[in-house]
C-alpha cells in the first residue's frame, strides 16, 4: 500500500515538474495574500514548499515593494538557494531588506560565482558591512573574484575543481578523489582536468569515462585533448562561444602563467547566453535595461534617453524636409509619399543590421569573407530597390496620375533601399572595428542614413524634374 | 629534452585554444586555395589537422560554390564529426554535394540528435537513399526521432541513457556500466536516472556524486528529486527554458505513460538557445531566416516579403496624410514635422516591444503581473509623452513661431507614445494569446499603429486648430 502511495506520489510530482515550464500563479497569490497579512509564516512556508528556482519564478512575479515587504518578514525564505535563482532587479530588491548577517550566511551557502553576482548588486557600503561577517576564506574568494572586470571570465569561475597528473591510472585518481576534503572539490563535475607537473591543464577526462574505465586504466589513455582553455579576462560573451563552438561541459580557467586557476561550468553558460540574448534584443530596440520588477520611473528612464537621441535624428530629417518647403507648398503629394520612401529604407537597413549582428556575435564575418558579405548587402539592396521601385512606381501613378513622379518615386526608393542595404552592414561592422557592441548603437546610425538620405534624394529629384 | 618539448607544445597548444574564439582564416585561405587547385589533398589535410568545430567554422567561410566544390573534391574531410558541428545552410551545401553511401557513412559515426538535424536537410528523394544505405537499428532510430515535429523535444533527444533501479549500491551501477554494450550507452553522460519497476524516473544521481561515493552505498541515499520531466512533444524553447531554469546538465524524456524514453544533453540546448537568439532578432527586424552562405537571390527573398507588408503599412500611413492634403498645402510646416511624431512613436513602441518579448520568452509575464505590467508601460508612455511633448512644443514653437502649432504636435507627441506603450505591451501579449509567437509579427502591427495614429492625430489636431 505504501508502495502505491509512493508510486502516485512520484507520477503527481513528474507532471508538476513537466509543468515547470509555467509559472506556478497559484503560490505567487498565496505570498502576495500573506505579506498583505503581515503572515510570516505563510510567507516562508509558500516559498520553502518550492523547488528553489520555482520560489526564485514566484519572487520574480511581485513588484518591488512586495518582494521587499516578503524579505522583511520572512527572511529565512531568501536563503541561498533561492537568491543564487533569481535575477538581478529581484535580487536587489531582497537584499536590500535584509541585514549584513543575513546576506552574509546566504552568501555562505551559495557556489562563489552565484556568490559574486549577489555581491555585485550591493551599494559600497553595504558590501564592507556584509563581507565583515564573512568567514575568511569564503572572503578572499569572493574578493579576488571582484577584482575582475564585470561580464569577465574571473567573476563566472569557481575556484574549486578536480585535477590529476598524467601519470595517474584511474584507482588513484577516484582514492583521491573520495579522500579529499568536500570543502575544495566542487559539488558537482563534470570532467577531470589532467595536468603537467607546471600544473598546466594538458587535458580532461569526462567522469562518466571515469566510470566505465579499470582502476588500473592509465588516465593518459583515457584522456582527450583540451578543446578550449579560458583567460579569467575574457569576455563571457567569448567564453559563452567557445562553450557552444566545442560543445565543453566545463572549460578550464587559466592564469598568465597557463596554470589552472578556475572552472567554468556550463549552466552558467546558460545563464549568459540568455542574458545576452535580452541584451541584444533591447539594444536593437533601443532599451538600456530592463526589468520585470521596474517601477514606472525605472522604465522611463530605461527608454528616454534613447528616445531623446531618435528626436535628434528625427529633428534632421525634418530640416532636410524643410529644405524642400517651397516644392511641397507646390505639390502636396510629396508630403504624403515621401514618409513611404523613408520608411522602406529604415526598414531594409534594419533587416540588413540585424543579421550583420548576429554574423558577428557568430564570429561568422572575418577578413575571409567580408568582402563577399558586403557585397552580397549592396547587391541585394539594389535588387529589392528595384523590386520596390517597379511595384511603388506604378502605385505612385495611379495615385496621382503624373509620370515624372512616379519615375521619382521609383529611383528615390531604388537609392534608399540601396543606401540601406550600405548601412545595414557597414555601420556595425564599423562599430565593431571601433570596439563598440554593434548591437547597441548601429539601430540609431542606420534609419537617420535611410531617413535623411531618403527624404533628400526623393524631395530633391522631385525639385529637378517636378519644378 | 624530450620532456621539455612536450611542455612546450602544451602551453602553444592552450594558446592557439584560447584563440579559438576566433576563426582560422589562414586555413580559409588554404582551403580556399587548395579548391581552386583542384587539389583534394590539401582540402583534406587541411580541414583534418584542426578540431571539427574549427573544420566547421572553416567551411562555414566559404562561399555556397565554394563549399559545394569542396565537398565533391574531398569528401573524406567531411565526416560525422565535421557535419555535426556545421550550422543548417552549409550543411545543406555539403550534403548536396555527397552521395547517399558518404551521407549514410557520416551519419553512423554521429549522435543521434546530430544525425536528425542532417536529415532534416536532405530533400524527400535523396533522403530515402541515404536511410536505405543505413543499418537497420540505426534507420530505425533515425525515423522514429524523425516522427516527431520539428523543433520539438522529440528530435533534440538521444536514444541512449544509463538507468538504474532504486535498490541498487553505487557498486552494482558501476558493475553494470562496464559490462554493458558500448553501443547501448551515450558516450558521455553527466547524470544516472533512477527508475521505479514501471520505468518511471524517480531521482538523478550526478556520476561525480557515484564517483565519490563508496561501492556500497545505496543509490537512494545518492539520489536527487528529479527537477524537470520532458515530453517528447515539447517545444525546444520550453526545454532551453527547464534547463536554464534549474541549472540541468541532462533531462529525461518520458513517453505518454511517463516511462523513460529518452534523454536531453545540455549541450544541445547552448545550440538551442543560440538559433532562438538569432530567431528572435532576424524577426524583430523582419528577415525570415539567414545564412552566411546565402546567395544574393537568398538573401532577397528573405528579405522582400516583410518589406512588401511594410510597403502596405507605409502606404496606409500615407492615405491618412493624403486625406490632410488641403491642410498641409497651407501649412507645410506640418509635413516637415508629421514625421517627427510618427517616429518617436515607432521607436517607443518598439522598446515596449522588445522589452514584452523577452519578458513573454523568459515567462515573466503571468496572469499574476499582467494587468501590473500593462499598466506600467501605458503609466511609461503617458510620461515619456509628457515629456517630449514638453520638449518638442517648444521647438516647433522657435521653429516655426506659432504656439497653436506648439500644442498640437506637444499633443500629438502626448497621444502618439501612450498609444505606443498601449500598442508595444498588447500586441505581443494578443499575439501570444492568440497562439502565434509574439516575435514575428508585432513590430509591423505596432509600428502600423503608431505610424496611423501619429499623423491621425497630429493632422487632425492641426486641422481643427490651425484652419
Amino acid at each position: 500500500m505504501s508502495d502505491n502511495n509512493d508510486l502516485r506520489d512520484t507520477s503527481t510530482a513528474s507532471e508538476d515538474r513537466a509543468g515547470g515550464v509555467y509559472v506556478d500563479t497559484q503560490a505567487v497569490d498565496d505570498v502576495r495574500d500573506a505579506v498583505a497579512a503581515h503572515n510570516a509564516y505563510a510567507v516562508e512556508k509558500t516559498l520553502d514548499d518550492l523547488d528553489p528556482a520555482d520560489a526564485a519564478d514566484v519572487v520574480e512575479q511581485l513588484s518591488a515593494n512586495e518582494t521587499q515587504a516578503a524579505a522583511r518578514l520572512a527572511p529565512e525564505a531568501f536563503g541561498g538557494d533561492v537568491l543564487a535563482e533569481l535575477s538581478d532587479d529581484a535580487l536587489e530588491d531582497v537584499v536590500e531588506s535584509l541585514n549584513p548577517q543575513q546576506v552574509a550566511d546566504a552568501i555562505t551557502d551559495m557556489e562563489l560565482d552565484d556568490a559574486v553576482q549577489l555581491v555585485e548588486e550591493l551599494d559600497e557600503q553595504f558590501r564592507v558591512g556584509v563581507l565583515a561577517k564573512l568567514a575568511p576564506d569564503v572572503r578572499a574568494s569572493l574578493e579576488s573574484s571582484l577584482k575582475f572586470e564585470e561580464d569577465s571570465a574571473g567573476r563566472l569561475m569557481q575556484r574549486e575543481f578536480v585535477t590529476a597528473p598524467q601519470f595517474w591510472t584511474v584507482g588513484q585518481l577516484v582514492d583521491h578523489v573520495r579522500l579529499a576534503d568536500e570543502d575544495n572539490l566542487p559539488d558537482v563535475f563534470y570532467e577531470v582536468y589532467v595536468v603537467d607537473p607546471a600544473f598546466h591543464p594538458v587535458g580532461t577526462v569526462a567522469v562518466s569515462t571515469l566510470l566505465r574505465a579499470g582502476r588500473d586504466t592509465a588516465l593518459s589513455t583515457l584522456m582527450s585533448t583540451l578543446r578550449a582553455v579560458v583567460t579569467p579576462q575574457m569576455d563571457q560573451e567569448d567564453v559563452a562561444y567557445l562553450f557552444e563552438k566545442y560543445d565543453l561541459p566545463s572549460a578550464p580557467v587559466v592564469d598568465v602563467e597557463g596554470r589552472l586557476t578556475g572552472m567554468i561550468m556550463v549552466d552558467d553558460i546558460v545563464e549568459v547566453l540568455h542574458e545576452e540574448h535580452t541584451e541584444d534584443m533591447l539594444a536593437l530596440a533601443g532599451v538600456n535595461e530592463a526589468g520585470l520588477a521596474d517601477t514606472i520611473m525605472e522604465t522611463v528612464r530605461s527608454r528616454a534617453p534613447w528616445l531623446a537621441i531618435n528626436l535628434g535624428t528625427a529633428i534632421l530629417a525634418s530640416i532636410v524636409i524643410a529644405m524642400f518647403s517651397t516644392v511641397i507648398s507646390k505639390i502636396v503629394a510629396l508630403a504624403v509619399l515621401a514618409p513611404i520612401v523613408a520608411s522602406m529604407g529604415g526598414n531594409a537597413g534594419t533587416q540588413g543590421l540585424a543579421v550583420a549582428v548576429r554574423a558577428i556575435a557568430s564570429r561568422d564575418i572575418t577578413s575571409s569573407n567580408v568582402r563577399r558579405i558586403i557585397l552580397r548587402e549592396i547587391s541585394a539592396g539594389l535588387i529589392n530597390g528595384l523590386i520596390f521601385a517597379v511595384i511603388m512606381g506604378p502605385i505612385a501613378y495611379f495615385w496621382f496620375h503624373s509620370l515624372p513622379l512616379a519615375m521619382v518615386i521609383g529611383a528615390a526608393m531604388l537609392i534608399n533601399l540601396l543606401i540601406a542595404g550600405l548601412a545595414g552592414i557597414l555601420v556595425p561592422l564599423g562599430l565593431k572595428q571601433f570596439g563598440a557592441d554593434p548591437a547597441v548603437a548601429s539601430s540609431v546610425f542606420v534609419t537617420t542614413a535611410t531617413d535623411v538620405i531618403g527624404f533628400f534624394v526623393f524631395l530633391g529629384l522631385a525639385t529637378l524634374v517636378l519644378l
